[in-house]
């Protein structure tokens, strides 16, 4: 089987894990990263002889503007330009700071590459915005697609299993944000809760990719790094009652979603981060969103839930799926997110 | 006109703001404070010479167990027992640790005393689970009422103003709770949101206030120390849709509810605990809620919003309701709430 | 007496406190204060209808560039131009934001006005850099005077005792800095250590201050915002051991140092900040710097302390100070410091 | 070459550590690891189907009181008993919870097997107090040795790494430590510092390792989770200055030391945490201490200078030094660190 050529545009905290999930697609290969300055992400690879996850290479290639003397005096091999990178994928995977990928896009379209966007572009830049388990058919075959962000990626998961399951015709959600990545000092709160305005882009986002549910919500920023907590009321098509054992059983089926509890020793989102760690997992992270059991609570016909969302990598395996998609490597949404799952070993803990 | 006789049992966090609110009370008068041991807060008072809010003595009583000792030779004046202070007064106001308040009632029934409990108590030690603007009239002639909690007190607030004005039949909550008081050594979290089973308390307690609304809700601790934050999803009677103008106009009629925005400079929990230090209140400290008129959104019929719960003062002035109801001060509602703001200085501002 | 008549540039955190000192001075007035814009501080004064500590009024003037418009919307009575408050006072207290102060030395010294600067300022926008205990001599008469940050101000403070008790010829200091005020939402940072270059500046400033000390630091920020803790290695004169008891003897003796101990129940800078709430300080502000007993250690023949500094306070009593010595009001060092402790309270728990 | 066989006695934050550094050992092998119950630790290994670091299967033991019926309810085997596990090995590591080491030792002497504590035990538990780089010579067959705690290890590399180059004769620390783990809800701080009495233990443990250097030092606690960060200040001895020059050198040349400074990124305890993940770390651990370049300053004569701790990690390395030395492994500190750093992948980077 001929493996699709993919590069990383970015290799920050998303381009990273990005990086990563691709070098663990058996039918994907990781033809390089791309990025500006020798960053300590990029010294970091260094260390390890550029060998990245599952004993993969990483090509380092330069961007327009990077100065390449910087990275020969740390001795960081370089490969390449980015347009070197570009000429040799299938498909480009762009994480670059926000409103960059849209001027990257310019040359994708000149190169005739396809490439997929994280959350931070606009819609505008792709003709599909994207999510693996929502609208993965949308996907099928497209040039340009954005993922949606963590938040989004996250609660939609949990939302769409409901609606497929009982079907969902609105959401009013409650997002407990963490505000920074752990060692990010750009960012950064202390002592304090910050409310933004309402409704939260996360809600809009949810109606754009399922456009039969009205959502609303409440963003509220807090001082934690490990993982955002959602807190959901969904209510049920035509005022159908939702139960609590019928949300139960469609979360506990869902590969992507870790059902857990606080009796177990779950107590918040540091648990599923320490969790993670103690998985071994590669940088501690967790691809599945956590879904507290005894957070789930009836409020007459409505169902209310607390998700947690790993914020650094839950939108990987849903940028595998893009790659599924645009590439049509798979053609419909079970086989391709199984596919991204078998790869990523998610979803094989359900097992016990 | 005869001053009602308030004493005071437990100095603490909410035992100073207690004696305050009642120092501030034109028709009461504050006989005494009690306490067991030479707490900072008490060698706070000590270092005031004994004078607390509006130029008031704090006489200061010592429970069973006190050692005089360890007073005298920190030169605190101790005015006599804890059984001294209850025989001189009409009404205690029992702020003593959880579970103490239960043991002080035998003695407040023994003598002859009315009381009131914080929220830390259990429901059985009352006879009317009160909250001011809810349920006043129930409180009339009572001897043993119980206080709403924090959260609780400063939800109802808004769920009852809503409720008068529109009618509402079930809310949803999620309470993104401060986990301790500035300078509270004994609770903690440190990067970490923490979850509760749920249904929160808080839900279940506002239904034993207001029976006729259905509440449920989920709770998260954050680490921080400034207030904590409720979001609201309201559903109206019968269905009937609540608007975003109902909703505001029934806010800001509201004495105990500040309507704030982001625009203004309200940015969160802290900018509230920053305006009330700002405007020169004793301790930093604010009775009323906070409420977000940019988070007031529509979801379908229902209405949500975010309220801000100034936890170490909020039911201050419904315990001084409390008071009024328990002695028959005031015949109801509209007046004796009306009493107590006067006295506290409550929703002056909304004159501008 | 005539009273020597102070306005105020800048009412932000420390224009505020600034105000409200000069308030409580018996022997001076403060004419008014000057800000740009109707900020949360301002409409907190005008809720209280722009009455401040002491029941002074608090008159406003406004800034060139200011939009008089939104303060008439707001109905903030405004009194005049920056240039009308400097043309009625003596001296202005100039609490700008850090660089304005150089622009509104311009304006001073065209209506030949005197002026302190805060510490934001550089130091050549000054004739004496001052500390009320360390050089009050030095700022007697002097035109522009440059006070020491809160840091700076607090550890000279307690040097300065130290070395005019038993001769301190070095230190070596560790400034574990609060890195946001409570409220501040512009600075932040979240569950991280952040450590700055070396030497710090506030070793660097107190060597200006007290040249014959050679001094040198590193400092951290920490993701709190009441209090900076410093702990302090102090070297004797000639390698004359300093012992424990000499140290707690000259820390007990400073009106300006309040030695607390773990035991007591001060476990940290919050317990220092809760203790001012509990006194019922206004906005919970505490002038004394708090030093803790059982901290002080032997290292051979230096001694180590860890103090603690009221950020937004510390430096309000030494501003005082600088107004005596700028003014001429005190001679000396001990009267000069003698006059703003009593009318700011400071010392009385001494007696205890 | 006969492996040495190694068992771990408690498997939670170093335990697991401790088994991981094992596992990468070449020249021991990891028999089991014991515990109590089947803690979310535990159950990570599980999910992992008990396979650990370097491909290692981990057998679990249960010590007496387990209860094996909530093993098997969740399908965790069970390899054995505590006394099982000891009797396969050579030497224990025993990382149980603090004096549950000293009840375990009985079980040790009686089966004849040597062992070594970890920090939370007491002195009087072990023969030999332990440290790698400063004393590996006193650990030669010894049966059972205590390592030092995470701060005194990581303080220990740096001061002992000084005073062989230059001599050091008495230190002053200023411990600004991180006061909880990750995902440990048992401890935390909010908004606090929190200071100890002086002298901190890690000042007399370093002592007690190095007898000839006098000590002392004030510890703060700060509510932050990624490493702890010590300012030192060093003496030279008998008056002798160090340079910057001197300092840097040593330290450069240190294995177990990671010369970082701020311009490179490496902003505080949090950039180090996250480069460990950058470098795809397990865990994202990292064995080496911080120190920044930028932070030493010359104080006179002394040296000052600021490194940091990964609590977690920074233990193991010297643990598995003393497994050398109680075993004869190695016949020298020069020997013994050599050989665990080679198979750590300590010291690697220094080539660069």
């Amino acid at each position: 089987m001929k493996k699709i050529k993919v590069g990383v545009a970015g290799y920050g905290t998303i381009g990273q894990r990005l990086a990563d999930g691709v070098a663990m697609q058996g039918d994907m290969e990781l033809v390089g990263v791309a990025d500006l300055a020798p960053t300590l992400a990029i010294q970091a690879l260094r260390e390890r002889d550029m060998i990245g996850a599952n004993g993969v290479k990483y090509d380092l290639y330069l961007v327009e503007g990077a100065d390449k003397a910087q990275f020969d005096q740390l001795d960081i091999p370089v490969a390449g330009s980015f347009e070197d990178l570009i000429g040799k994928v299938d498909i480009m995977l762009d994480s670059a700071p926000g409103g960059v990928g849209a001027k990257n896009k310019v040359l994708y379209e000149k190169m005739g590459r396809k490439a997929v966007f994280q959350g931070g572009e606009k819609n505008a830049v792709a003709d599909v915005f994207f999510h693996g388990y929502a609208n993965y058919e949308k996907g099928l075959g497209a040039n340009y697609l954005k993922l949606t962000s963590c938040n989004t990626t996250g609660l939609i998961r949990a939302v769409d299993a409901l609606d497929r399951a009982v079907g969902v015709s609105k959401v009013a959600i409650t997002i407990i944000r963490r505000v920074a990545d752990p060692g990010d000092y750009h960012r950064g709160l202390t002592n304090a809760l910050q409310i933004d305005k309402a409704p939260s882009h996360q809600a809009v986002d949810l109606m754009t990719i399922m456009p039969h549910v009205e959502a609303t919500g409440i963003l509220v920023h807090t001082p934690v790094t490990h993982g955002h907590i959602i807190t959901v009321l969904a209510s049920g098509r035509d005022g159908k009652k939702i139960t609590r054992e019928q949300a139960l059983a469609c979360f506990e089926a869902h590969p992507r979603i870790r059902v857990v509890s606080i009796d177990e020793g779950f107590k918040g989102n540091a648990s599923l981060f320490k969790y993670a760690r103690d998985l071994g997992n590669r940088r501690g992270d967790m691809y599945e969103i956590g879904l507290w059991k005894d957070s789930i609570v009836e409020s007459g016909n409505d169902i209310m839930f607390a998700i947690n969302i790993p914020q650094e990598s839950v939108t990987i395996p849903e940028t595998m799926d893009a790659i599924r998609a645009a590439m049509e490597m798979q053609p419909d949404r079970e086989s391709g997110t199984s596919a991204t799952n078998g790869y990523l070993g998610i979803g094989k803990f359900k097992k016990h």
